[in-house]
């Protein structure tokens, strides 16, 4: 972040910047482009800082022809040499299973994606079916399994209530086909794992859709942990609290409060520490009425010991006054880095009660709607790339493993080894 | 911003909410939608505080039926309420005027946009309007003349260079289409007061696109002083600095920093002030190359009395090490507002060496990239409602005064009051 | 602190206010005063918003004369009613014991507040003794013993080191002074009771010298829970992070981290909380040489329950790269309250590399200044006023139980009850 | 302020820092000290960061003997070179004249400096000057010509009101001491030019007392300024805003805002950018009913040039409602210093209303509180070691001459160049 300063990048070849946009390479934030006969700035762009790690890496590789780049969405060159690259891209064929508040957005994105295909939306629902497809111009499917039949597609993304995840990825697997899964992919550690072993023989490569990774935040503080800013990662804390509790009713049903909630944040215990968990312990209580009724927690710590020596403590809570609060902060030998939360304005008013600012955003729609499209960007790289899975199967079913030693730890109020759940899931 | 606590709403009719997006009107924030069925959230939205001045407002005008909506781009309703609405929405028809940069980012915002027919795109260079046609599947013109023949034309935005927007305005004014212009109309007073009377000579709207006071932090703020937060405004700063001073050949043909950049903040000052500026002084220099050989400055700072008695100060740099530096402060009797920059992440790096936070962004592509989404929903919104243009031909006048004021106040070292820069306009 | 604006007192008759400072009771900041005839305020004093919670109370319930005060250190007063109370206090007779660093902190407070005759300081060491005796115009006593028999002493400060504590508590408190000691009275929670059956006996007051409680930020959250600002607590997370190990020698002799290090932070919890710790667990690490050498840990988490249902976690660090991280956050049913630390000066950097700030403060003694003088200032007032002890024997044993308890969760790696530690000290 | 890490020092013989307080050298801050044989930190001490600059500059240029030190206040040392050192100090006998808020401050200062003997304070009133003489335990001189026949008195301190100051000042410079003179010598620069002479003439030393040029903030951008950080200084804006009017009998004979108020302001223009005034231009107004009825200004934005081609603005208030606003921001060619204002306490509370936080500083004498320390204490330095005055006459004038060019800026409603005003003074 703060090492990498304004990138100008001037080229030597005008008319190769002077009627698209140009994006770095991994990285998923628009950038900002500069036209050279607008504003006076010849062949020059400049650069975000959001994402300067990862930036620095691939310019300094690639100096000599200054910056790598992908053609953005619906921005098209008249060049003959980003013709070809164009063409090539443009023969992603994918289609979406599910059409509800995720897979919507996903279809949305693919849709304004250049380079992609978007072979059709299925669901069985025709009315919520339909409507997605007009929106996003492509072909309602009432059974996903006609779509895999289209011969363009290449992908699939799963965007499906959890409990037809496993048989919906399976089907895909076994017909050859790229997934992108969102999480969890079920529950049960027997179910993930017959899941795995499919995709597994099917050869084809698995995208867990764990968005938080590709948070701006989020994903700055692992390039920095990466990049050794702190040096030796000794201790973590992540803090993650929605605003309301939803009704009893989910509740009973959600699996629990570590299942439903944690499992997101333990998937962030091991992106930030680079390690695996081994050992949870935890202490929790139902203040409110909702969990109260239901049965679960509605406010928990969970303590964990990593295998790499580190150690640190999610915070979850289901009624957080003050909005979305997802926080991490990560420390280390030779420093420390902390995600704050990001707020929907700036502004500071002073008056004699004090200095006052806004609340952070108010729920994961608006903190992680960036990071929905930026997931997906990432999803298309890999299937461009031939690159393996950046998120996958083993990251699927690591927190579900957690979730599941919190909730015997809270029972039995003792630490519990990983190991001993992975015990009992092999027996 | 502080007095809206976040709003849930809860729905009567669960099927209304059911399955589409809702955005509270005037807002053109993206708002936060969780569907009941899936996170056990019954018939609610949460609302993001980044409007809230506007949010409360509207809420509180409208309590019985809980909040006003409109739908989002790509989100179709199945309730015959809603489709009546969306019937009458999509017979928006609109063009646009130049495939340069801010061309293509309007054309872009409108093909997304749900209730609207992006009649075509037009510009002289084919392989620029059809590279752009093509993204937004829409149909190239060659001349905008001939695009205006389309009977479904209802409306056109101007996005052409500068030198060419009085003609293309005046032309589209006597066709009788409501117009969005790109800043400045021209720089010139009399061919602005001209275009002006053929404007309202011919009855249409004309809505001048200074984005940034749509901008997040700059409506909050306008929204606080209105509601009167801080009490009697008294003083105020605008700080606008650019990243990197563009080529000498640029700023020689610019018009001069007064009006090629300051007309932007003498806009933000009318609009935060609500009144119009009486007096300027200026002090000024010029400490780069670019601007010393094109006989320009680079660094002023514009001293200005208003009419209502307050009194404030512009600004302006074209270097500025940090990014895209872009803040304002108001003090008033009650209190002040600070509308800070906005950073492409909120992490804090701490080591041996202090505290270290990300630049802002870095220049006006990535700063006020939503500003340009919600300027043009705002011009969407005149259009429908067939309300008065929020940014008039007079708001698009009064900056080229201010900044020919400035002008001479320089090159004579005194206070110029506006009024003789408008008697000579007048002679 | 929101919820108090700034107070404008307006004196009744001048003369009250004019000659000398006034400082709102209860308030250990320094206040600040405006002489009506120099700067034009009538009769005025401005109070800082630092204690709000305390100033409001107090003011609210005292309109009619307006404030309670107190007079400073070296300001007297001229009017007779002043004149009366400052005899009141000026027999205030103490005694410090030890002359090492927190000795002297305390002597050189006492020395410089009016209304107190610091008797002596005690030091077998006479060199050490004499040179603080000079400096606060004093007598040196080799033995503490003498110094009790001085007729005007009424209290003792005991800052001694730790080994010496319990002898001596004892033998002052036998001659019937009220006492400031130094935390820890012990380690040995056998001695520790002793100590405190005799203070009962003695039926003098016993003060704890836990100086965080009058650090600015830790007691603006403390009255802010109190207030019920944040609902019902239901989570905290206290970090304490020291900026560089000792010697191993040194932590070899310690008593270990939890004993040397964390027993501040329980006294934090449980002063924040308000409530006594139910369960611990820990988790640990030695990274750097000097715990290892020591067989010592240098980075802990201690996991907390409290009796009255919240939870809350502590983390240490010997090693904090960027200073002396002291921060506390509570989460309540109605929002938050995030103490965060203080640095020495609010200057922002910004360049190409991003936005500077300085560091927080280095140590505990830049950190806690203020709060040195604070502590002592509140010892001063509950031997003026009569008031029970508002950090009495209780508070000072507390944290020794729950470092045994930390101590053994750590060997045993299992939660433990701190009733199995007092079980165990009872037999 | 960045680029300095904490600094660890480790003595190569113990004895030395062993029982004495250690401060580098002109660093006024108090300095943090770690005894070797308590905390287990074998001969070392850390330092803060908020002096940076100048603490780098004097350890890199002495790295052999690892640090300069001088004595604190009431740290005597039991070393012989400690002692000698301690007694060349000791003889600095000094008087306070003058014994209302300011005198008051410094008398005590002083008091409580090592090596300082405070000869005595003088005060027309008796009641007033018994007062202070008693509670600093030295001497009430009823006439200060009296005072200055001690033998001892080396230096003079001048807190007396301002009508006084010239004929003081003068009558000590002719006796031949050294004089620290509060602001303004005088508001009439005839007055002022006389009193230059005599000093000249008399050949002492003459510092005036400009406190905030000691300020933790503003010496700390000051530092970064002259260390390059922010490259070519082209822009500053000074802020500096009272918390509520005085009575308008006050302001009527206060000299008006300029002399009362900005002449601070001006005093921080020329010291930050380390050039003279060139040109001022002022707009104002009279909001409240104080100024209007003193036919006052109670709101002015000055607007000045420097000599040195940089530009800034100063603003002014009367009523400032969220307390005493000081902040300073410097804007250069490789980035900019931003000096925030300074608050009692760092807390965040967060609720459904948003992110609040504590006011700055309610006025002067809690922002300025270790200012006015080390304001004096960098007079003692001046005065051990035979330096010139870091404040001198000069630095008194320049301001009113700035002040008068304002005011009749504001008369004239034109640019005043400073040689406008001092041709006249001349004639």
């Amino acid at each position: 972040m703060v090492r990498c300063p304004m990138i100008q990048i001037r080229f030597i070849d005008e008319r190769m910047a002077c009627h698209f946009n140009i994006v770095v390479e991994h990285c998923y934030q628009t950038c900002l482009f500069v036209q050279p006969n607008t504003l006076g700035y010849k062949n020059s762009i400049f650069i975000s800082p959001c994402n300067a790690g990862i930036h620095r890496k691939r310019l300094s590789c690639d100096k000599e022809r200054t910056v790598q780049y992908l053609l953005c969405s619906t921005h098209r060159s008249t060049s003959s040499q980003s013709s070809d690259q164009h063409n090539a891209i443009s023969s992603l064929g994918i289609g979406v299973i599910g059409c509800g508040r995720i897979g919507r957005i996903h279809a949305k994105t693919l849709a304004q994606e250049a380079g992609v295909k978007l072979i059709g939306v299925a669901d069985p629902i025709e009315s919520v079916g339909r409507q997605l497809a007009e929106a996003c111009q492509t072909r309602w499917y009432g059974d996903y399994r006609q779509m895999l039949q289209d011969p363009q597609l290449q992908a699939v993304v799963i965007g499906s209530p959890t409990s037809f995840h496993a048989e919906q990825l399976k089907y895909v697997a076994k017909a050859g086909k790229d997934i992108f899964c969102e999480k969890p992919i079920s529950n049960d550690l027997g179910v993930i794992d017959d899941c795995l072993q499919v995709v597994e023989k099917a050869n084809v490569r698995l995208f867990i859709g764990f968005q938080r990774r590709f948070d701006t935040n989020f994903k700055a503080i692992k390039a920095q942990v990466e990049d050794g800013s702190i040096g030796e990662l000794r201790m973590f804390h992540i803090h993650s609290r929605d605003p309301a509790p939803p009704t009893a009713e989910y509740l009973a049903n959600s699996g629990g409060i570590f299942l439903d909630m944690t499992s997101h944040d333990f998937d962030m215990a091991r992106f930030i520490t680079g390690s695996e968990i081994d050992q949870v312990f935890v202490s929790g209580n139902a203040f409110d009425d909702e969990a109260k009724q239901a049965n679960d927690l509605d406010t928990v710590i969970i303590h964990l010991r990593m295998k790499n020596g580190s150690m640190g403590t999610i915070d979850n809570s289901r009624r957080c006054s003050y909005g979305y609060d997802q926080r991490i902060e990560v420390f280390g030998s030779k420093g420390s880095l902390l995600g704050n939360n990001i707020s929907p304005n700036q502004v500071i008013w002073s008056n004699d009660q004090g200095l006052h600012q806004s609340r952070p955003h108010s729920f994961f729609m608006d903190r992680y709607e960036k990071a929905y499209v930026h997931i997906m960007q990432a999803f298309l790289e890999m299937l461009r790339k031939g690159m393996p899975s950046p998120v996958d199967g083993k990251d699927g079913r690591a927190p579900v493993v957690a979730a599941l030693a919190a909730a015997r730890s809270w029972k039995e109020n003792r630490p519990i080894a990983l190991s001993e759940i992975l015990q009992k899931a092999q027996r």
